[in-house]
């Protein structure tokens, strides 16, 4: 028994034991993955950017045409909820939006019974005082699995269609590498399985820009805006993999990792650095002093 | 109340009532899409192609690592056993694996403890005396979304990433096509959203290989093996969607259109014709042959 099993889940509006939360297996999220979810990081009680989650939650169900019709304050609220019943302060949240049941048709219909999913678990408290989730730095390997163009998915939402990044997470079984970078069918950086990345040059960050197949990241934005504000300049653009290994600095961001250093590019040593750490502690400091 | 809610579904080795067939909220399969699927037609009390379907399944689950450890005659039997347990001769039948419920990390565990489902739904009598499924022939019309590449999420697997294909339907709402084509990331024909696409010209059958990003479909193996028999020769290239605008006759096939003649691809009239009729003939003769 695991500490999951004593936790309550948000499902279509009721709070249910782990065990009692399931979904029909004529629901389309499980079919297809026709679904739309945002992984968030709960610090004091309450889910960081909520308005960039939710933003890019509604750009998901639009490309989608997953006309859910709920509110974004309801959403919000089912995540509070959903935190207190647990009585959790820092958690994991994952809130997941499927078109629901429909005829056994591959045809989505226009009518949207959507099934409303909000997953918990505990994650130590984040912030200046807190703990990384991340036991040390990211080792990240290149990867053969390509990211899915942006003209076939595209990458600005957010979906149950996440084999490409399990793809990407299977070819480093047996390597020390725990994060897996991939590539644009060009051959340019895109971003990590679970992450965006970012190098450290001596001209300030780099990071792929988002006309790529690239995830627009909660973390990412928020990092590139705490870099305008100290002053740090960024440029979004094309990156190629040897830029990475050949970074002074690199990391990944995503909503539970934060700003996590990489030690390593392909076997490349680059490490943390200054700017890194500058990042760390800033982004721990909007966290601070927003939550606690 | 449609004739669904009567059904008995199969879900981890019991037939449960369809308002009792749940996966958790937490399986991979619903979270990620993270399953594979094969898509059958039962006549006669059994499914048509099993050993094909079987080797399908198999090879998916390999691409994916989903080390399940169900032997293909279980599989099987589930499948029987929900037929007569719905008193079902002719059906729709929907058989999932999935990695089932792991810890909430992408990453998947090499250990699987399988989620297997199998869905039915009544399908009318196939076969010679049968009805065909579709009301009349399919309208093709080429879509913007392009089929994801090989190097992404190679199309040998058949899973619940199904996006690609939704997102292709989705374009062709409010128009009069029912059947979307996509194209590969170099503009060549790859597949419809649920089918697989044949041209007949002066020289035979001309079908996408198997070399691009096109499902190994069974019924298009089936096709491919009647055309053999018959003496009609089949190229096995890369298709230019003017081949299809162009061409004597277009047909799709799946499993449970069987094959179903074009009438039109993007507008330009091609419809039936001898050669199409003759697979559809040869093909329900030989689900007569096997199961009545």
């Amino acid at each position: 028994m695991s500490e999951t099993d004593d936790l309550l889940f948000h499902v279509n509006g009721d709070l249910v034991p782990v065990d009692e939360a399931t979904v029909s297996v004529r629901d389309r999220g499980f079919k297809y993955g026709d679904a739309a979810f945002e992984t968030l990081r709960a610090y004091g009680g309450d889910v960081f950017g909520w308005a960039a989650h939710a933003d890019r939650l509604a750009n998901t169900c639009d490309l989608l045409k997953i006309d859910h019709g709920l509110g974004r304050e309801d959403l919000h609220e089912r995540i509070r909820e959903t935190l207190e019943a647990n009585e959790l302060d820092d958690a994991y949240v994952r809130l997941s939006i499927s078109r629901g049941v429909q005829p056994e048709k591959l045809d989505p219909q226009p009518a949207v019974d959507p099934t409303v999913v909000i997953i918990v678990k505990p994650l130590p408290r984040g912030g200046v005082g807190g703990e990384a989730v991340w036991d040390g730095p990211a080792t990240l390997e290149t990867v053969k699995t390509r990211r899915v163009p942006d003209n076939a998915v595209p990458a600005a939402a957010k979906t149950h269609n996440y084999l490409n990044g399990i793809l990407a997470r299977l070819e480093l079984r047996g390597s020390d590498a725990d994060e897996a970078l991939l590539l644009d069918s060009e051959g340019y950086a895109a971003e990590g399985a679970t992450s965006n990345v970012f190098a450290v040059d001596g001209d300030g960050l780099v990071t792929p820009a988002l006309s790529g197949p690239v995830l627009p990241g909660v973390t990412r934005a928020t990092v590139i805006d705490i870099a305008a504000k100290e002053g740090i300049p960024v440029r979004e653009t094309r990156v190629l993999p040897k830029v990475l290994r050949e970074a002074e600095e690199v990391f990944c961001t995503n909503s539970t990792w934060e700003v996590r250093p990489v030690d390593s590019v392909d076997g490349a040593t680059v490490g943390g650095g200054p700017v890194t750490q500058l990042l760390v502690q800033s982004y721990r400091e909007r966290v601070e002093k927003r939550f606690y």
